[in-house]
């Protein structure tokens, strides 16, 4: 199978699980000290990522959780970002611009700033009062959710964390390992069909919309600069449905979480107005090991990621576009 | 000029602003009683305004202001919406299927619900505790925004609440006609030259963000059954960029609040990666008798519209396309 090392990333995935007790720590800290609110921290990819945190514990808790944007941070502000409240943050090289910028203004406000900053030689490292290093990009979703759910935890909003918890650190590496050999035929069969359309519509809700909005973004148009636009399953119906038809191509992420009504909802109307469309349904693969009631949680964005990684490892092959350079990004300035 | 009633515009305007009194006689009635937090709740187009409102907020209060979407209301939940909140919506036709489902649920935790309803015989104003009818669906931002202004004056935001109201009461209708009029060559050019298109790229920050979100979706898609993608001004450099090139049609949207630069950054990238690009600059629209100070208030979102709708007249006429009829949309159900 191409680009897949299954090893490796049982390895990824088991060592950012052995996190846990260094998560737990430090989250227990904050929680002893007090809070007034979270606030995941991202631009980009990270942003997708904090959406995705950020809806799962929404679903769940009343805790006071939320998205910040790091751009808009340093220009609208937040000043019911305080002294008093947690920021959540992660980047891979330590240095992106925007965060550090956002980081530089979020240290004067006081905020307690935990970061998973998988260069612990950088900017970002240092800025952070409490840094975790595991320079893997693949599990930046896994490491918001273990904040979220010690979060949740402490708050009386999961009473059964230990369970689930060793049924990840037991089962999950090798079923999404294996998930990621079922999905490699799907894979391929997607990318000889869709490796040059002019333009790809992928729809999500729920936590699946972090996936759509970070895959059409991130992977297509930055990584295979293939064009692509997300567009969540409940906004769809009000506007984008209306460009569609026989030729549009339109693939449909469907999770598992309180929102899947609404992409279930997108799902009986696209047959009768697309000729063109795919769905991906987290519920297709199965995990041996993982109870029903806890597929909704991080194994559903890491199951769409496993299917993902497949169509992008075929994608850089036929196209022939390696999938790490870029046209613009960190190219000159600007 | 096409599809233009300058007296019916300015009379649109003036009841809009007519409507002040009621408005600050419901919000002074909520301010007295408390509450915890304030929720503009939309779905579509109303998402996209509820986002400039809250946008516009955070930039100058301390307020607990936030975008509550009404399909992830009714799906994923809120549990910090409750009986104390404020909640804040409009609706044209009183009957948004979504929005009625998240305004029943938000009577079961008993928050307050103050519509701008336009049809007041309808499902939506009867489930509100207040509602507001003024049948006008381009002054929905103005209205939020008035909402918004009285709640920053309550809470000692806005010191001069009192001569900015003046100074729009007597200059903002005639201001806009005239911003209209000054736009309307401009909107025949740019259509001659991207009626075609078959992908337009629209950007925006602050609460052009909104601007952009709402008209790539609800009149290039939705009215004019043209494709097209809004992305955030910040998150445009994350991704999106990489699939410009010489002939990219991308428009950028200039406002004049606090997230200006991080449009402005994108007006210095584009020329250097970009063979079609277009900036419309609220800031090239002077408004007589309205103050600098002021300009990055209600008067930007609404010189943009103002600029657009001049796009959106010429579209119609040349595309020979009437924009208001659906393909899909409450065509049938789904």
């Amino acid at each position: 199978m191409l680009k897949f090392n299954e090893q490796q990333q049982i390895e990824d995935i088991q060592g950012a699980l052995a996190l846990r007790p260094e998560v737990e720590k430090l989250v227990d800290q904050v929680w002893e000290k007090g809070f007034d609110a979270i606030y995941y921290l991202g631009i980009g990819g990270t942003y997708a990522s904090a959406m995705q945190a950020v809806t799962y514990i929404n679903g769940k808790s009343a805790l006071p959780a939320y998205v910040q944007h790091a751009a808009e941070y340093y220009t609208t502000g937040n000043q019911r970002l305080t002294k008093d409240s947690l920021v959540i943050l992660s980047s891979v090289t330590g240095t992106t611009e925007e965060v550090v910028k956002a980081v530089k203004e979020i240290k004067k406000a006081g905020a307690v700033l935990l970061g998973f900053i998988d260069t612990p030689d950088s900017i970002l490292a240092d800025l952070c009062d409490h840094v975790i290093s595991y320079p893997n990009p693949g599990t930046e979703q896994l490491k918001f959710f273990m904040v979220a759910d010690r979060l949740m935890k402490n708050n009386g909003d999961f009473e059964d964390y230990a369970e689930y918890y060793q049924e990840l650190d037991e089962h999950l590496a090798v079923g999404l390992v294996e998930a990621e050999k079922q999905a490699d035929a799907f894979g391929l069969k997607f990318v000889e069909k869709h490796r040059h359309d002019p333009m790809h519509y992928f729809i999500g809700a729920g936590n699946q919309w972090g996936a759509v909005y970070s895959y059409a973004m991130c992977y297509w148009e930055e990584q295979s600069w293939l064009r692509s636009k997300s567009i969540h399953a409940a906004e769809f119906l009000h506007g984008t449905l209306e460009v569609v038809d026989e030729t549009t191509p339109v693939t449909l992420f469907l999770g598992e979480d309180e929102q899947r009504p609404l992409a279930e909802r997108v799902a009986k109307l696209l047959p009768r107005i697309c000729g063109d469309y795919t769905f991906i349904d987290t519920k297709d693969y199965p995990v041996a090991g993982i109870s029903e009631k806890y597929r909704g949680r991080i194994l559903s964005p890491l199951l769409m990621h496993c299917v993902t990684q497949r169509i992008d490892a075929h994608i850089e092959k036929l196209n022939c576009h390696p999938l790490d350079i870029r046209r613009y990004y960190r190219q000159f300035e600007y």
